[in-house]
């Protein structure tokens, strides 16, 4: 097992990362306060895991509730579901609640736990690649509203993350590409050597290969980490994990939430800030290259959806809506080089037309 | 006008008590961080001072929205109008919300606030007694569900607290009454000399004298601001406020939200609070008497709903499902004399049972 910590003065936590840590009361029992433990899962995960979870919290009172699985069930009326139960059974401020599941299951448990009575514990236990590697980590939580993804939440930190990396045997291969883009977004916004390290090794972790993939999640993690540290409410440099998702969040909302997976949003999105980089004089045409060949080899989309479903409109309407917008002015991520990436707002507009215009299929 | 100051380090704000402070540009304007302000108020105070606030506001792109009005609006369904005007309208990060009305609009008005792209800033403009010394200062925000007050919610300071004691011309007496409620709970709690001077001067307040009326809120405020300070997040003798609440929560809920008004219930909760102190052998007849003589010139109920409305047993499990409660235990605020109250859930169940049965009309 490996282990991690996120910085963040009283409010700091580990993220333990190895196989079978799913079931180990050992590991829990530090960091649940009283007796009430509410597991939040949902219908997929709960047949192959929530029993196993259960026995992770031998000797507490656990309930759980499971939810309908899905980014189109990850809102405000699901969410109730959560208050329903942690109410009727009459949960108190001392109780713990678990995420049990994906990046969905994980932002919606974090917000029930930042809102219920004002605020409650709770542990991450994420179980796709992509909530491993960056939702699960750094206390974004939150739900989507028809106009806008996780539009409606809080900052509220995790008292730990466990990634159980055996987990990621059950999850399809379409699910474990769309995790592999956040992974491949951190080699291109600040870390080049692993970028470089994907390039070598990213065909044994499409080929389960656990130690490796385990690999790749801590330095993921630990690239999370250290900005999360620095930036916990990204008023700065938090920012730039945000490489790809103002147009791939209005992918998202656009095609209506589930169609795309975020992560393919993410992957076709960062393919578009990258075409707006380059048309920017900024990076060469070998890194947009590197950059394509990598998303492909992760089995992810680069291209946007085509004009007819996404004309630029429809995009420019919700990229409008982006969480990043200020004073009006949609700001961007975008790339100096591989490595290197910077927040703007400073671009000329017709950059950005032409961005959507030409990087289509 | 007075100013006091709540002291919470970088979250530190100020609350301005004064006529005519409505509609004021000046005031609120170093308290505006961008261009966009959405008012948010309800059905009854907004033909009364919607058009005044936006006066306030000039130089601004002011919205605003409607809510219905009363406490059995405020919930996750009503929230989500604020939601989708703020999300309809483009409004971004650097927003500022104000919350016109009562405490059930400053309270979702916060909350929506906190939730809102995970925390915007907001503005407190109370327009009734009892949010003016109470529910605006502190930064408890949040919404009820079906089975208890407040359960969903965050801590969230405001930007400022604009307290235009003008705007209590328009209260009717019967919310007026409500407020002291709240008044007079800071002298029990702690301020002796402030429940003299209530004795004093209540009818003057009951009278609509402004100039003693602000003195009563200047006073409330200053008792709330110095405990707030010292423990924001109610880890300790915050607690302290809730005396009469975790009786008067249950008869809000049990009653239904809105057939008493929190004042109400508050009143008659203090009673029991205080029937208990005295069955535990704290505060003497003296005090007791006082305390329902200085209720009674309120014009608030004394007495908590009859047993066949409101049945031990109901009383104990909504009481159950208070926010105070840690293991399975009511935790009560009670009286060892006026103006000094403790917190505790060390007493004979028996003398609760007790207290239910004795305490009624």
């Amino acid at each position: 097992m490996k282990t991690l910590s996120v910085d963040l003065g009283d409010r700091s936590y580990p993220i333990f990362i190895g196989e079978d840590l799913l079931g180990n009361p050992e590991l829990v029992k530090p960091f649940v306060k009283s007796k009430q433990v509410l597991i939040v899962t949902n219908t997929t995960v709960a047949p192959l895991y929530l029993d196993t979870c259960k026995q992770g919290f031998a000797g507490f009172e656990v309930e759980s509730v499971i939810l309908p699985d899905g980014e189109e069930y990850k809102n405000l009326e699901t969410l109730n579901l959560v208050f329903d139960t942690l109410i009727g059974k009459r949960f108190d401020r001392g109780c713990t609640l678990v995420a049990l599941g994906g990046g969905v299951i994980g932002d919606m448990t974090g917000f029930a736990a930042a809102a219920f009575q004002r605020g409650v514990n709770f542990i991450q236990i994420p179980t796709t690649l992509l909530s491993q590697v960056d939702s699960s980590v750094g206390g974004k939580t939150g739900v989507n509203h028809p106009l806008g993804k996780n539009m409606i939440g809080a900052f509220h930190q995790p008292q730990c993350v466990i990634i159980d990396t055996k987990t990621l045997n059950t999850l399809d291969d379409r699910q474990l590409s769309a995790g592999l883009a956040e992974v491949i977004k951190y080699g291109l916004i600040g870390d080049y050597p692993f970028f470089e390290w994907l390039e070598e090794n990213l065909d044994a972790i499409i080929a389960r290969d656990l130690d490796v993939t385990a690999e790749a999640i801590e330095r993921s993690c630990a690239n999370k980490a250290r900005i999360v540290a620095l930036d916990e409410k990204e008023s700065g440099m938090r920012a730039l994990f945000n490489l790809g998702h103002t147009f791939g969040h209005a992918i998202e909302a656009g095609m209506g939430y589930g169609a795309w997976l975020h992560g393919e949003g993410v992957s076709a999105g960062t393919m578009q800030a990258l075409y707006m980089s380059r048309l920017m004089g900024n990076i060469n045409d070998t890194d947009f290259e590197r950059s394509i060949a990598i998303f492909e080899r992760a089995k992810l989309p680069v291209y946007p959806p085509n004009v007819t479903e996404m004309p630029n409109e429809k995009y420019l309407d919700l990229m409008a809506g982006d969480k990043k917008v200020q004073a009006g002015t949609i700001r961007l991520v975008l790339l100096k080089s591989i490595g290197e990436a910077y927040v703007t707002g400073d671009y000329p507009a017709e950059l950005l037309e032409q961005t959507l215009n030409e990087w289509r299929k």
